[in-house]
């Protein structure tokens, strides 16, 4: 059966996922959600997600969902398709798993409210908070400084190659570079580096291109 | 080499670890960063995590450090020894990322902000602030009446046996068990059965026995 992709085209989290099944150069459907009409707060899709929220995957009978638990689904069961995603050293994967905490414990936490602010509340008609954004700017330059150094003597967060720890930051990134917000990339060098890097990927120029349809 | 784990006696992300050097029956060497003098803050702990915050574990030459990360490292890498933390099938590993994830993404989100207003402030002489604890005790009351369905049908979170992602959720349960917010968990049934059965395991007991030291 083949792979079925719930989701809406504007989701941060869906772009992950679809930047994942790219990379690995699967075939899959993509169902669009319809957020307006609350078709994510209803059957059937909460039978997918009990907490509502887009994407959700089906892959023939098992169903998955939060985008950073689809990926790593989709890493290790297609390991042998696509990009490699996760080292096969178990010691390299703990380093990868280390900066997939990172992304998601730190990098998310002031990104993701930043995103809000400066892309999602200008799209909805609503006012950005001028305090919040100070306030998270501090917080993700703090973060920023820390993937300067790594990045200073790693290609890629996780190591050498490209991963899941990468590619996780992608959808936030994306937004955050149409805003000032990318000051505080281009501040940094090798962050700046990293982010061309990632953001060129053919994988990820599919999702900009969904994005502009 | 043995383990070595940096850590602090009364840190949540401490004790995840712990847990899970005790459920896996490793041997491991605790050594106690000093939080009060800034330890943390500085070399050489800040070469184990550039974030300055504890836990850190140390493995021969391997430096690990966010204690999900650490925990599924262990769980990996000490398959074979003591209590098995992750499925060995992909799609039953699926499920426990979901869920995973899931403790990461929204019961910490609004119980670790509880933990910190309801059991950090008042140990450090600070005033909770009851509009704080009022507006994360419904976001995490909506997050406990998911649990609630997944747990009616599932005797863990991730599936029939135990694993990292019930693992995840003991230090902050065990610290907002000591505050009105058990109200929460007490008012449903299977979580509350869930609870019971995850504070009882010995491994969980031996932190317990640690933190009145």
């Amino acid at each position: 059966m083949a792979i079925k992709l719930h989701g809406h085209p504007f989701s941060a989290a869906t772009h992950r996922v679809i930047a994942c099944l790219e990379e690995k150069g699967l075939q899959y459907e993509f169902l669009h959600i319809d957020l307006s009409t609350g078709q994510h707060k209803k059957e059937p899709f909460i039978s997918l997600n009990p907490f509502g929220q887009v994407p959700a995957l089906e892959d023939g009978d098992l169903k998955v969902f939060e985008s950073r638990a689809i990926t790593q689904y989709l890493a290790y069961t297609y390991a042998d398709k696509g990009t490699p995603l996760v080292p096969q050293d178990l010691k390299e994967t703990a380093i990868v798993y280390v900066w997939m905490e990172v992304e998601s414990q730190k990098f998310d936490a002031a990104a993701a409210k930043l995103s809000f602010e400066l892309v999602t509340k200008p799209m909805l008609g609503m006012i950005t908070d001028d305090s919040v954004v100070e306030e998270h700017q501090e917080k993700l330059g703090k973060v920023l400084d820390v993937y300067e150094s790594r990045l200073a003597g790693s290609k890629y967060l996780g190591g050498e190659a490209f991963s899941l720890a990468d590619l996780h930051h992608l959808p936030i990134v994306s937004y955050l570079f149409g805003t000032k917000t990318k000051a505080l990339f281009d501040a940094r060098p090798h962050v700046s580096r990293w982010c061309a890097d990632i953001l060129a990927r053919p994988a990820w120029q599919k999702v900009v291109e969904m994005m502009k349809h």
